[in-house]
């Protein structure tokens, strides 16, 4: 079992034009440079597995896991020059975020 | 880094009595027996982190992660008898549950 002390972010983004090969490819760019933020004790890119129940959400575009050690690793990740830079230079390509941060549950 | 092999499936629960103590306890307890399903490689149990922007969902109760070393793994677990028994036993709890299963995007 994870550490449940470790704190785990878990972005999914949308594509602006879903249909776009270029965009997607551009965006995996982009999501792939976040690997290199120094406070991520570990991650994981991920794209919709195939499988397909009522309860599962398939219309997401990359599923970005960044898990941290401490709530501080994770600020500190939110203000990464690196970070910073992906937002500014990637946003463009997605119409939608929607972000889980989550605390072990006991 | 994770390896990129890695299964990913996360989900996220919403109590259909959110003010409920007694459930959300409830709920816990039942999550915590899926730690036992033998092809899980590993998993945690969380709780909204108490992080707050616009893209930010807080409204569920709990997020459960759980990583598999293959894709059928994933299977396996889905059909487990301790899972099985978890949604028979637990289900009346939630009201909403939704999925996000991701596999390696390179």
């Amino acid at each position: 079992m994870l550490s449940q002390t470790l704190f785990v972010h878990h972005v999914y983004f949308w594509l602006a034009t879903p249909g776009s090969k270029e965009d997607h490819a551009k965006l995996l760019e982009g999501i792939k440079t976040l690997i290199e933020v120094p406070s991520i004790k570990s991650c994981h890119i991920g794209v919709p597995a195939g499988t397909n129940r009522d309860v599962i959400e398939t219309s997401y575009a990359f599923s970005w896991l960044a898990l941290f050690d401490t709530r501080e690793q994770q600020d500190a990740y939110q203000v990464d020059p690196i970070h910073l830079k992906f937002v500014e230079n990637y946003a463009h390509l997605w119409s939608k975020v929607v972000v889980y941060d989550s605390v072990g549950a006991y």
